[in-house]
């Protein structure tokens, strides 16, 4: 619709995750307007993301170094393992300010239809992991926190199995039930449902 | 949160409008996890726009060439110009197939808080477009296409001010009133008012 590099940049925006025609246009007009120092930053941060971006040879987030600052950390616990699909989970966990000990990330979860199997992900690298006591300590407790959904409970319920012949290792797994802040009413059944089987006494 | 150039990239994404963290760090990570060549293209439409845009001459939108499509289309009629703010503005109107004159972009609307005045949108050369006949054909009609929001009437207020001067030039504004599709009872006071004050016999 529009000529030349304006519409070129629309269209790679568009791209995007999240970003329709109209943000396309919106983001491109802005660059339009900025200062060339802040689209040659832009540009770095790209590049510098095309060179490659190094992945924590222990757990397999996304790093500076060999490895990523919680698995370099002494003061993490090292018998628990925290297994979650994606880098971004380990900082929502981060957040909660809740887990002291260190991360297993997955890469995803089991989703045969779309060919991710047990091979497409980190699940070889765990069990190494758990079996070598790598850093020279018993893992005690591995917490299972793939997403609470179709592909994220396959992931679940497979890695417990694989998990069940390591003796005296215990897996357990982030709970469901009703979101803090939240609204009974407007819960849906399936995790009302979740939240009545879990029901903790107090 | 994360470490390196992802945080990076996430960072200036973040800077761009209408992208908040979460969307930010979506597209980080996709951008982690397409091929190189996709990254590539985006850079290398970034890189255009920043080597420069080019505007057409006659009326200021983005243009591939010295003018753009539409100014140098001879199909198009001279005598009607339509005054809009922006170049998304233009892709708006022509997307409606109902006007077949020819465009002018005043790259934005009155704002004098924000130190926009008339000095600072393409009204000077306005003027000098319908005053020298540029085209060897007299402007008969000039339609006022701003913004219908404070700013964009204030400078549609100007422009019938300064273009009362031109003998026999016709000055319209764009029609106010209810939205089509839309529900009367939804509709908020002050477009409901103009609606009612701009009806029409029927």
């Amino acid at each position: 619709m529009f000529e030349g590099p304006v519409q070129d940049l629309i269209d790679e925006l568009g791209k995007l995750p999240g970003i329709g025609p109209k943000s396309a246009q919106r983001i491109a007009f802005h660059l339009l307007s900025v200062e060339p120092p802040d689209i040659e930053r832009l540009q770095n941060a790209l590049q510098r993301v095309r060179d490659g971006v190094q992945f924590c040879v222990v757990c397999g987030t996304v790093s500076d170094a060999e490895q990523c600052r919680i698995c370099a950390d002494p003061r993490r616990d090292r018998t628990m393992i925290c297994v979650v699909e994606e880098p971004k989970d380990v900082q929502a966990i981060e957040r909660t300010r809740e887990f002291r000990g260190r991360y297993h990330v997955l890469g995803g979860a089991l989703d045969p239809l779309s060919g991710v199997g047990p091979d497409q992900l980190r699940i070889r690298e765990l069990l190494t992991r758990i079996g070598n006591q790598s850093d020279g300590v018993d893992v005690a407790e591995v917490i299972i926190a793939t997403d609470p959904n179709t592909e994220g409970e396959a992931t679940a319920t497979y890695l417990v199995r694989m998990l069940r012949d390591f003796p005296g290792l215990s897996v357990t797994r982030l709970a469901s039930g009703l979101p803090m802040g939240g609204d009974l009413e407007f819960a849906d059944e399936l995790t009302l449902g979740r939240a009545l089987s879990g029901r903790r006494a107090m």
